[in-house]
């Protein structure tokens, strides 16, 4: 199967999904509404496809955890929500629409947030599933899932990105050396943490070999790396209006590879990411079919255009 | 036991474990800095006392699930952190001492909010529990957690109560009906749910008879109301110093019950709550001792200052 016809299912599949488990809910009207804004505003689903993939490695058929999918594409669209406000990046896009609570108001919004990442674990540990998903495995899925968003990743990923801005306004020759280890920080935290958050959950839901599973693991972490680096490409490169965004992180001072080492070294970077990544996923022993679809994925992360 | 050793007790036990589980974490300092801030901030420790007290009913030792009753101290807390933004409730004091986004800022006060929401479950799932904790058990109750404390519940009320604001101020008289019931929409959730889903949580992981947890669950909602419907009165009648806060809800145009029906009405609510609960509890077949501290608890809840 090509990886356009594999994702655009995925895709469907989730995107179908995600409504009837907020419908569910039985939520506040208006709260309903600005949860289902966000979930529905065109993602990519890149992690959900990610960790659809990583389970089908071994073994499973991915309609078997969709919950968990849909999951991890919450707390991911919580993260964007609360990033957008006004308090944080003071975003007035994304995906090119209104950000959240520019529609629906800060109020809102920050509920609208807190909702999606509290029913991320409603959604997931509540879902039945087949006899293969074994409630040991589901455990260690959803612990995954809030060990890598919580304190000890995305979350403070993002409060160190906060911590960061300007820093290099402030001593930009001298502090390079410390510039690149915070970014090399906010990385791994912000945005490699739930993509590798995505693949470490497939793997525990099929109950993958410990071997295996850190290696699709590392997998993880080094594609999750190269998304931000090319995420910070596009930010100076790309074409605005792909990307949905407004303002770019240069404007924002925020910390970059390109601003901190010029385009052609942050290029030289996500490649040696990308290759790195696909070393780690050559060493897991898994079905070939949906292993080669990892790499495909992977591949996708590194030419995306928004 | 008296109900007073027994709180200090439970209280001491979590106040223990709370910094401990965030520093087990590895967080961004200040980030850390700003969870245990409104953690350790003198809470009264009800809803994880409540969850010992219904896990002991059932026959449990409630040292064996602290990871358990720490997580649901930690969702509140996240709860009162994200009420007192500026977005919200707009709050500068909170149990006496500067709301977090006073001392932190709004977006470290955010972020410390999703940290502690986010790793209430890190912190449940990843711990180790005794066997008679099985992994069905210990899932049943995160997603009790998650499910109370999601659209389904507590965020839907604080929904409702940001709405709510000024609606009396709308159409008083003809609208009393239906304030009558958006109030109790609002108590229902806002409050009621995370006390129901700690007593529910206790029940759940000592695995407790379906008709006694349906039991304890309206035990629970009852207890809840009654909490709020007490909120209520001391919010006019109580000591501003001991409450800790220093605008009142009537300021902030809230809807109350003081202001729909009275006070001597409001009072006559509360005592009728709590002795609802109390006829719940009586149904519970369990042990009696830890049965008799959940209705001295409930007594506490009617009867307290702050």
């Amino acid at each position: 199967m090509r990886i356009e016809a594999y994702m655009a299912a995925r895709v469907l599949a989730v995107d179908r999904a995600l409504p009837r488990f907020i419908g569910g809910l039985r939520a506040r009207p208006r709260l309903a509404r600005a949860m289902n804004y966000s979930l529905c505003a065109g993602g990519k689903r890149l992690r959900p496809a990610l960790m659809c993939a990583a389970y089908e490695t071994f073994g499973g058929d991915s309609g078997e955890i969709l919950p968990a999918a849909c999951a991890i594409e919450m707390v991911h669209t919580y993260s964007l929500i609360h990033d957008d406000l006004p308090a944080m990046d003071d975003a007035a896009l994304r995906r090119g629409r209104p950000a959240n609570h520019k529609v629906y108001g800060e109020a809102a919004a920050l509920l609208a947030g807190d909702a999606l990442l509290t029913d991320a674990f409603t959604v997931m540990l509540s879902a039945k599933y087949p006899p293969r998903v074994k409630a040991p495995r589901l455990l260690r899925a959803a612990a995954i899932l809030a060990g890598r968003a919580g304190a000890a990743g995305m979350v403070s990923g993002q409060a160190a990105d906060l911590e960061a801005e300007g820093f290099l306004d402030r001593a930009p020759a001298a502090r390079r050396g410390r510039a690149l280890r915070l970014l090399s920080y906010i990385h791994r935290r912000k945005t490699a943490c739930l993509i590798t958050a995505a693949v470490e959950m497939g793997a525990a839901l099929a109950g993958a070999p410990e071997k295996d599973f850190r290696a699709l693991s590392a997998f993880g972490r080094d594609l999750g790396l190269c998304f931000q680096a090319a995420d910070d490409i596009l930010d100076v490169s790309g074409d605005r209006k792909k990307l949905g965004k407004n303002a770019s992180d240069a404007r924002n001072r925020k910390l970059t590879y390109a601003a901190l080492l010029g385009m052609e070294e942050a290029r030289r970077r996500a490649g040696a990411l990308l290759r790195s990544a696909l070393r780690s996923l050559a060493r897991v022993k898994g079905r070939d079919k949906p292993r080669a679809l990892l790499a495909d994925l992977a591949g996708l992360v590194l030419r995306r255009e928004n």
